[in-house]
């Protein structure tokens, strides 16, 4: 037999890299470890994307076990083949109409969503301008497409128009956040909107920090921005964040809704997405549009966090949405921090590379716009009172 | 103002060419349509991919619906974060168990448990050896991996130990399905495991068709292989074929599930399963292994399906899992053959171009475990009575 170039290796040994890479985090401050809840857990949650609270509120958990009971366990299929039942497009039909877009395109996942508005959206000959930022789903959507990519620096409608202005490509498409997960600031949509118009190109956001918190009684980004239902935009957003679901969506013109049906790898390929998580952001879609006020009180919940803990004394984020961010100095001290703030009853997000653009590490704080005036001080007084000493 | 050389488009126009595609694929007979089903919907399912029948057994449901009651509509965040709830642990712990394997990781889907496998444990330096007819998924994973890809002949363990055998990459990882989607063919992976070994290489194989069908009880092919928790071999698994519910989990020795659980983008960077989902599978898991007998009815009735249609004169594959493909002349034979059969009252699967690797349209036929010989019977009538003729 003839030998390979590359060193044999003992069945055993095929995976060691995989020990020495943990090492080289482990040294670098960047373990991960799975920390698995109680359903009873007594602390304090900031950490998770429920922004309106609306994971356990009897009108999703109660849709969510009723569509299970009466559609089954699971969707049975492929959307095209099995995979859709009558209640996947009650919730297609509702979330288009309550963020102003011609129609919606229900996926298993917002990261699924992304990838295939990403590579149905564009071809060989399209240039993707893709703000710096951007959520790994949304550059992984990037790396699969056919396209070139273009990395504009973040929130900066100007340079998008640079680099489109002199594009040969007969086709572009401008990719941004409308809310970036980390600090919660917003991105410029009106600039970025006028920078693709003036080029001839289309412009997708991702709205999953956005649905739910900003606009008219939550209806998003796009909605906000005067831009929900133009003919040239196509948003995406989460069921799993505001809406206390799972999944993900494709909202945008009619036509684009029928490409993406027919022809994107990620609906095609993939199982509907289960009845109970259908059921659960129905009841919560249609909770928010009974009461809009919930939307204005993340927002509020966010400035008096981020106003009291900059009063504090600590570097928090300017919120635009529902979520406040501390920096910190360092990995370390952020687990540490995070480590102390769950002590004293609170959960908090933390932050470290490679899941923050700019590598510093943070407290991520969400805004839940159920959280009561006391909560708040209680939670303002926990994150100060374990703050690492500068 | 310079002057784009791309031509200036309005934004009503800049999707135009998404209708062109649609013109091009309806004249190709390839437009696909959305389908919606009631929840009383009257006809015999051979379409879905609920391989045991067990999407709306009581036992699945109701897990379903206890845990969206108990555990919220969603799982509130990143697994890393907030999305891992005690249920979840106690699926990895019991999948792992029953499938053989050392720990399991579960996925929001089967797709993103193929991307994180694929990127995660692959880099610049490794040579990807992948089946000519695998999974959209494995593709997609292979095309965002830093890796060099070989399309390899299907189901060729000598091709892949030639390609092995004269790689120079330090490390490499063949790829495959376990069990073919479309003619439910299984994959050589005792050969495919042997030339591996052969060279050095790791093993990762795709058993959604496999698991609750193949195997011990339905323990999956893997098990029946006697690779399942072998130091150099990964399995990916779907809840949402057999198991009735929604979701994918990756399989493996501990070190490789650590490796996703801190690497992975589609682990990192995604929402946790839906509690719902998580108990439906649980559900249906701990029935398959109360009832193994319902593995090897799903392949029986595959069996008696495929007899009976070669027996009539058709091209039915032979199965080795609980699908049976059906050639058909071309897309449009394939169309109108599925909804013939569906106005009979039998639903069929209908594959065609991109949907099969060899460009063959097929009625494709899921031969699940709960059929009654009389609904075989009457499935056999329906097809033969609604084929093209020659």
């Amino acid at each position: 037999m003839v030998q390979s170039p590359a060193p044999a290796l003992a069945p055993a040994t095929v995976f060691d890299w995989l020990d020495e890479a943990a090492e080289l985090r482990a040294e670098a401050g960047l373990t991960r470890t799975l920390r698995s809840r109680p359903a009873d857990d007594p602390v304090v949650d900031l950490a998770s994307n429920d922004y309106l609270g609306l994971v356990h509120h009897p009108a999703v958990t109660r849709a969510a076990a009723d569509a299970a009971l009466r559609w089954g366990g699971g969707s049975t299929g492929s959307r095209l083949v099995t995979g859709t039942t009558e209640l996947h497009t009650e919730l297609e039909r509702e979330l288009a109409e309550f963020t102003g877009f011609e129609a919606a395109l229900v996926f298993s996942s917002g990261y699924a969503a992304n990838l295939a508005a990403l590579t149905a959206l564009t071809d060989p000959d399209t240039l993707i301008v893709s703000d710096a930022y951007n959520h790994a789903s949304l550059i992984d959507g990037c790396r699969l497409s056919r396209s070139d990519v273009h990395r504009a620096p973040h929130a900066d409608p100007d340079a998008v128009a640079d680099v489109l202005r002199t594009r040969t490509h007969r086709r572009a498409l401008v990719v941004s956040d409308t809310v970036f997960s980390v600090d919660g600031n917003a991105a410029p949509l009106t600039g970025l909107s006028a920078a693709a118009r003036a080029h001839g190109a289309a412009l997708l956001v991702d709205d999953a920090h956005g649905l739910g918190v900003l606009g008219p009684g939550g209806a998003g980004a796009p909605a906000a921005a005067g831009l929900a239902g133009e003919p040239d935009v196509v948003a995406t957003v989460t069921l799993s964040k505001s809406l206390g679901s799972q999944g993900g969506a494709v909202l945008g013109p009619r036509r684009v809704i029928r490409h993406l049906t027919e022809t994107a790898r990620t609906f095609i390929f993939d199982t509907g997405l289960a009845p109970a998580a259908v059921g659960a952001a129905l009841g919560a879609l249609r909770l928010l549009r009974a009461e809009p006020h919930r939307a204005d009180r993340a927002r509020e919940v966010a400035r008096t966090l981020a106003a009291r803990l900059t009063a504090a004394g600590l570097h928090a984020s300017t919120p635009d949405a529902a979520v406040v961010s501390v920096r910190t100095p360092g990995p370390e001290a952020a687990v540490r921090w995070a480590a102390d703030c769950r002590t004293a009853g609170l959960a908090v997000g933390c932050f470290r590379p490679p899941s923050v653009p700019d590598g510093i590490s943070r407290l991520r704080l969400t805004a839940r716009g159920d959280l009561t005036d006391q909560q708040i001080t209680h939670a303002v007084d926990i994150i100060t009172a374990t703050a690492p000493t500068p």
